[in-house]
């Protein structure tokens, strides 16, 4: 059974409940903030310098003076994109004429960097426009108008506006142009970072031009064909971006045809995002053998290279995917970049095959290490998502550089902070999905969706502090309408009301399918019990330890509230797990826990032959989402047991 | 109370026991080996191409074509001065006219490779000579000087022969003319590598002659004076070795004055060798303020920055110290140089201050890091020494390509396996010291002692498998002899008879002081109990783990000894750990020990939600000097427990 996400955007409304207050400060600080980044007004941030490339390129195809220049990184025009298409996200949830005529104005500086052939790149288009095109392998160029195509579709889709989806349909035809020419050596190309993929999927869903579609089939069937081909490129050209040699194939994913792979590795950005688009096509164009590919590379990363949060690319070294069971907890890496990429590639899971396995991934991946990229204030964020932080060792010690334990401001290379704010504007296309007869909810939000297929559905719920989610069925379109809600399979028991009775449903893969009519009530009450979570043995960093969970939610120890020591800590596991009252006040509303434990009591030496004593003592716990917003402290997910 | 360690090398002799057949293996397997890698006869080894490169350097000089010129690293030289150290200790307890002869040979192609006015090194000699003392920081022209003349020094003292002491003495003579001239830029120079501080005072002590006293006093006092020297220099020349930028003085142990650290930090060999000088030096001069500083940075290694088998300096980053309690297993470093310089350092410690702490650091490292770093048969080596080998991550992953799960033959960088040669042959120099009145046993090994004081002991004991050790006193010197033996703080109980009837001692920091007379039996039995070791709390990486020792051995658990899978295994602390019996044929001989622990039975999942269940099983468990003898497998030294 086929199901589509990504809903129409206008589809879904919402003014409470923990997702809506995370769209609110979006639109209230972070698309502000980052706008002011992306102007270079913002105190103490990294000079970004995004909109100035754009103006600079204007005038330099109209051979006009260009002060300043090209500044930032190869892909800085992608900073720009990922704004606009939150912006999108945004204007549907809360309209806003200023915020959308300042979009109109970027879009109109953007079209004004559009070259007469339809190419449209900064860094090139102001450098040197004889670069164009040959260093696929770090040039970015793909990459940057994949992400320009998603802000397009978005801004159409949310305003009815068309100038950048002209702006990118010529831009796609362009580089249909160029690698479609089968004398070219470009013909056997592909993107050293996979996106432009996933991106003419969205441009043709949007505009149905069968280019676009047989482009994105292009580039992901060549990928690997000649697992050379960046060494080739190299061969014939005198320039580099950052001298970066070619390696195994690993890194980019182009070791062998993608139909071929079964390890997810390299960058592991660049990995979620070509596994999504593989797993669109494959949806799209029912190839099974494409899809049986990414069912080995899902469960690669899903049983042997994830961690507990969601977080995925384990190793600092190129960003990357490890070996099976790699998964430290103290230098990981977990770019909150990666976890946004999983949870497309779920969604697109989920749409082959409706199984809670997908969405109750792109749950953790969301509620966890997605969440934990922004500070609670919008102002700040994490690139990198450790699940220990030791003061003195994260950020300090050679090998922990990349962990550290407060949010910066801003970074130089800013693909997080943009990422997050487009993710969350449009949490509901990851929430809901449909087909003709039944209408999914895989995550729960509290709000307002009106389906394609006629059914309108309002969700009221605490999620994820409290467990009750109920539906009211406002409209259904025909008498078979059917209403399919994810059971993750983290709550051990659950029950289904249907207007008060128990309600009858049928459970397969994790989904209740319950018949709705107009004005039916259900309501689903999951397990709001604290959980304990067991790794496998397998995963050599965790032997004998233990993380604690309620709902999606993993938590975390932080010494701020334990006596600022937790690395003596261990956790009762036969003990009681109490669920502290919700308190509005502490990180932004949280309800912590209070864990049975002990604290371990040892001698002064750095190792002893005495015995340590357990002493009994109370352990409080809070999300791992809401780590590091109380000044630097000690943080860990996973802790000895007894 | 001041003492002598580095007693006379002629006057300890041994037939039998671990330590004898240890140097036996030195003698039989490692010397005519490492003589074939010199002299690249060796199948499958490295290059080394040492021998040859003295010989091109004597032609050189005689402006001789030289046709193959140097090969090798820039430290290369110090390759056959190791070798030749190791050989000169041996010949006193094996001799052997053959190897002498050959050692002899190897001599004259030294001392001809000496230039007129001292200068000795075959880099500079064969490759430029104009070179010379312009790269202190990367340049190892002082380190491979000090080890020659440490091998000039043990050859003189085992053979009598001055031929390579003189050449020596020339050689630092005209290094004192170098550095001590007060108007050269040279004047404020200091070793990028330490080394030839210590070996400029064995010089001293063998010579007399005070220049080397003094030229070995001014490179200590003068470290750090200027910290930024390195780039100071760097800024005068034109050639570069690795063109390594000066760092901010941690690397090379240079940010301050030695007098004013406190922290171990840097490149551990260099930071140990360094360590060893201030102590000696400390020493022979009575400098309270230089004493306290080795006080501080011993306390440094041994409370915050050492692993529990000795190995020091976690990180492969710069082979270096990391930053207090940052000790992980699995990517460990812990060079084998590091831990036979950390015997260096604590013999010159116990010198100033005989106490256990110091001796008990010695043996540890020496039992496990020193000993690991060789395969049991003598023929491979480890240059890394990790606490963790997981196979498919050991070696494998970005972060674990240094931790090996076997050792390799011979290393490109090849300082560890001519270390460990020389570490062994000269056992006693570490084993015992003296003063006029009493005489001192360190370290435990069978054989005979001829003190300097008169004192002559006889020593039998199947040590470190069998814990009685008998001390016969063949001669005294006068009524008030006495001898002082160390009580191992790991021994929780121990017995001291003389003749046959409980003996009266006086303990003093780890040492039990008795009156002796010639005739006199006295014997030692110490604990033979396995027991638990518990790691401090401030160390995150072993948070709940424990370890099993028995003397002075850290045992491992291998998966060829424990059903394939030591992840799953748990260690139940208040059960028992019985004593296999002694196995000649296993591991070379070694006690296997048989601990009560449980298997952990956990699903399939990554992360499950299900309690696993204990069952109770046997976990055998080697000594880790012997781990890495039967082919890849797993490997671990921490465990959780129950």
């Amino acid at each position: 059974m086929k199901i589509q996400n990504q809903i129409n955007l206008k589809s879904f409304s919402s003014q409470d409940g923990f997702i809506s207050n995370y769209q609110k400060l979006i639109k209230d600080v972070v698309l502000p903030y980052q706008y002011q980044v992306l102007n270079d007004n913002a105190e103490g941030a990294e000079k970004s310098h995004v909109i100035k490339n754009f103006i600079n390129a204007g005038k330099a195809l109209l051979n006009l003076d260009v002060d300043d220049g090209f500044y930032g990184m190869v892909f800085q025009d992608s900073d720009a994109a990922k704004w606009l298409e939150a912006v999108a996200y945004s204007l549907v949830v809360f309209p806003d004429k200023e915020l959308e005529k300042i979009a109109d104005d970027l879009i109109c500086i953007i079209k004004n960097a559009q070259d007469k052939d339809g190419y449209l790149n900064t860094y090139y288009t102001i450098k040197d426009s004889d670069k164009r095109w040959t260093n696929l392998h770090e040039g970015h160029e793909l990459y940057c108008a994949g992400h320009m195509m998603e802000a397009a579709c978005a801004y159409y889709e949310a305003t009815g506006k068309d100038t950048l989806l002209e702006v990118m349909e010529k831009n796609a035809e362009h580089i249909f142009s160029v690698f479609m020419n089968k004398d070219s050596f470009l013909f056997q190309a592909y993107p050293g970072h996979p996106e432009v993929e996933l991106a003419l999927l969205k441009m043709y869903k949007t505009t149905k031009n069968k280019h676009f579609l047989e482009l994105a089939e292009h580039f992901i069937n060549v990928r690997g064909e000649n697992p050379h081909f960046f060494a080739d490129e190299k061969a014939k050209r005198t320039w580099s971006v950052w001298n970066s040699i070619p390696d195994n194939g690993e890194y980019a994913q182009n070791a062998k045809p993608v139909r071929e792979q079964s390890d997810a590795t390299g960058h592991s950005v660049r990995a979620v995002y070509l596994y999504d688009s593989m797993a669109d096509l494959a949806g799209l164009t029912d190839d099974e053998e494409l899809k049986n590919a990414c069912k080995r590379l899902w469960h690669s990363i899903t049983q042997k290279r994830m961690y507990i949060t969601g977080g995925i690319g384990s190793t600092v070294h190129g960003e990357a995917f490890s070996v099976d069971y790699d998964l430290p907890n103290d230098t990981a890496y977990c770019e909150t970049c990666a976890s946004i990429g999983l949870m497309f590639f779920a969604s697109k899971m989920l749409e082959m095959d409706v199984n809670n396995e997908y969405a109750d991934v792109m749950e953790k991946a969301f509620y966890n290490t997605v969440l934990a990229g922004m500070q609670l204030d919008g102002k700040k964020f994490f690139y990198v998502n450790p699940l220990e932080i030791i003061p003195g060792i994260a950020g300090v010690a050679q090998t922990h550089k990349h962990d550290l334990p407060q949010r910066p401001q801003w970074y130089a290379c800013a693909c997080c902070p943009p990422n997050v704010a487009r993710l969350i504007s449009s949490f509901a296309q990851y929430a809901y999905g449909e087909n003709d007869k039944t209408s999914f909810c895989h995550l729960y939000a509290d709000g307002k969706i009106n389906f394609n297929n006629g059914n309108q559905i309002v969700c009221k719920t605490k999620y994820p502090y409290e467990f009750d989610v109920k539906f009211e069925v406002c409209d259904v379109k025909n008498q078979n309408s059917e209403f399919a809600i994810r059971i993750p399979s983290w709550s051990k028991k659950f029950t289904i009301t249907k207007n008060g009775k128990k309600g009858t449903y049928e459970l397969k893969n994790g989904y209740a399918y319950i018949s709705i009519c107009k004005g039916d009530e259900i309501l689903l009450k999951l397990d709001s019990n604290p959980y304990f979570v067991y790794p496998s043995t397998k995963i050599p960093d965790l032997s004998g330890n233990v993380a604690i969970c309620r709902g999606p939610l993993v938590y975390c120890m932080e010494s701020v509230d334990n006596y600022e020591d937790i690395l003596s800590l261990c956790v009762n596991t036969n003990g009681k797990i109490k669920v502290l009252p919700f308190e509005q006040d502490l990180l932004s509303g949280t309800t912590p826990l209070l864990i049975d434990g002990y604290k371990i009591i040892q001698d002064e030496d750095l190792y002893s032959f005495e015995k340590p004593k357990f002493i009994k003592t109370k352990i409080k716990a809070v999300p791992y989402y809401t780590w590091g917003n109380r000044g630097i402290n000690q943080m860990k997910v996973w802790f000895s047991y007894k």
